[in-house]
């Protein structure tokens, strides 16, 4: 509880002294700014993804409404899920995706496409922007900005004060998170990577319109984490933080010859303040054991892991 | 010659008083740092894209290379042009693209594809880099990095001082220019926007690799730019430049209800200084006549076109 001691957040413990001689071994190396690049998975890095994650209750919502609309869609998948709020069937997705078996997703991607297909991006940051600061978790008696873990946000600070450049590289869609990314975690639009939609320009008076497709870009998972990270940033990282299958490509690819490194691996080990849960996240944990990844334990070094109160 | 009055290389006239005018009005505005975002075409734009653009220079001569140690690849285009310099082939694929025809441009990026294809993206601009500070001009008289307009350049500073953040928005390849457009521009290698080639992330004992694929992503553009800029930047642009139809969209997409804009259309009609023609920018000049864009004339706008002397 001493102000002037960094990430009074996190207790003493290997996570958080790896953290501090990463940061001192960059300055000492003198690493050029422009280089201290760090890139954080979202969904279960950053804030919580449990029962799902966040952008899925934004899209099942918004299925819901179409369903409720046309009952045409009752009967069919992803639209009878959200109309039936059967997470069972949605929790069945994620955990096919990290098996390997993406025939699921397929379908419930289809029907994200579809859910807001012809909306001007700007249009559909007005949405998520209102609903982000709006909702609530299901069980955690808070909004889904407080869901983010303090320990992380108070890292990223850290970070950019020692300064490194913090970029999000989630699954879930860029344009989702980016009304509050800033706000939220002090990282720039700009800086914001994610799953992509297919987007088209229209000319018209006003400036144009750009415009989503019901057709996705990519996934940025697995992979793609690192493609994007180059094609954004144009730099190997130097920090990577994750927590899943899906991020063991960008850790890999989190490592230089001549610099210091850091990969962080968030283990969802503390069913009392948050869940339980090592699903999708078994290789990667492997990895980690055999690399000499450090391992972030929610229970044993976060000290707190959300902020107190409620936003505003 | 006023060393304290902005923009010295730019002659009084219409294109000067607008810039100035613009960004007194976004400073009178208060417009926030964080939405000066300006957007420019690189070839044309801010360096000199004949007789062929920097980067078909530097493809052209791996292409005849290629062709060199395999004979067979000489009768097939783009090798065949590449081998026997056959720049009219080459001339005829930029103006076939502008006329709506991309037989040849298909041609010809298959070829492009082919050529750095199994290349790890650090490796291939090491490349680039080596050949963007060692080759020259064909009939300027010096580097290609000496090829950048000097009165452009000085504009990018200006904006940087006025708190913007330039980005390059080029359908030349990202990964081409990067080497060196902080050196020569002031634009970091995240702020740089280019086509794209399908690329490939591969484990690995040291990090992985990202490596180029034969595969072309996507080429930048067209509609293409503003659905970039959003991808990339997230927002609209206050300011754009370019030279080309190319160009339209990006330069349409800037616009604001509550904000000021500026577009600039570079128009080469020095034929002393640089080189003179509108082909492929006919629909941009006419629809700038339209709406009041503002032409950029080399001939009558500029004071210096190159910065004097030869690099290092």
């Amino acid at each position: 509880m001493n102000g002037h001691q960094p990430l009074p957040s996190w207790n003493e413990g290997a996570a958080k002294t790896a953290i501090l001689e990463f940061v001192e071994q960059t300055s000492a190396k003198a690493v050029p700014v422009e280089e201290r690049i760090a890139v954080f998975d979202a969904d279960g890095t950053l804030w919580c993804e449990q029962p799902v994650p966040v952008e899925a209750d934004f899209i099942l919502r918004r299925l819901a409404e179409m369903a409720n609309t046309d009952p045409e869609l009752r009967d069919r998948q992803p639209w009878k899920a959200a109309y039936e709020h059967d997470n069972a069937w949605l929790s069945q997705v994620i955990a096919d995706h990290y098996e390997g078996d993406d025939t699921k997703a397929q379908t419930l991607l289809a029907g994200v496409g579809a859910a807001f297909a012809g909306i001007g991006v700007e249009d559909f940051e007005t949405r998520s922007g209102s609903f982000l600061r709006s909702a609530r978790h299901p069980t955690l008696g808070r909004g889904y900005l407080q869901t983010a873990y303090a320990p992380m946000v108070e890292l990223l600070g850290y970070l950019q004060a020692n300064g490194f450049a913090n970029h999000i590289v989630s699954g879930s869609g860029a344009d989702f998170m980016r009304p509050i990314t800033h706000e939220l975690f002090g990282i720039p639009r700009e800086r914001v990577i994610g799953s992509s939609t297919v987007l088209e320009f229209t000319s018209g008076d006003n400036g144009g319109t750009v415009t989503r497709k019901a057709q996705l870009g990519f996934l940025d998972d697995g992979p793609q984490k690192p493609i994007q990270i180059w094609t954004r940033a144009g730099r190997r990282p130097l920090l990577a933080g994750g927590n899943s299958n899906g991020d063991l490509p960008m850790l890999e690819f989190t490592q230089h010859q001549d610099k210091p490194s850091l990969r962080l691996l968030v283990l969802h080990d503390d069913a009392v303040r948050e869940f339980a849960y090592t699903s999708g996240a078994e290789k990667a944990l492997a990895k980690a054991g055999e690399r000499g990844w450090t391992v972030v334990s929610m229970k044993d070094d976060f000290a707190t892991v959300f902020a107190a109160g409620e936003p505003r």
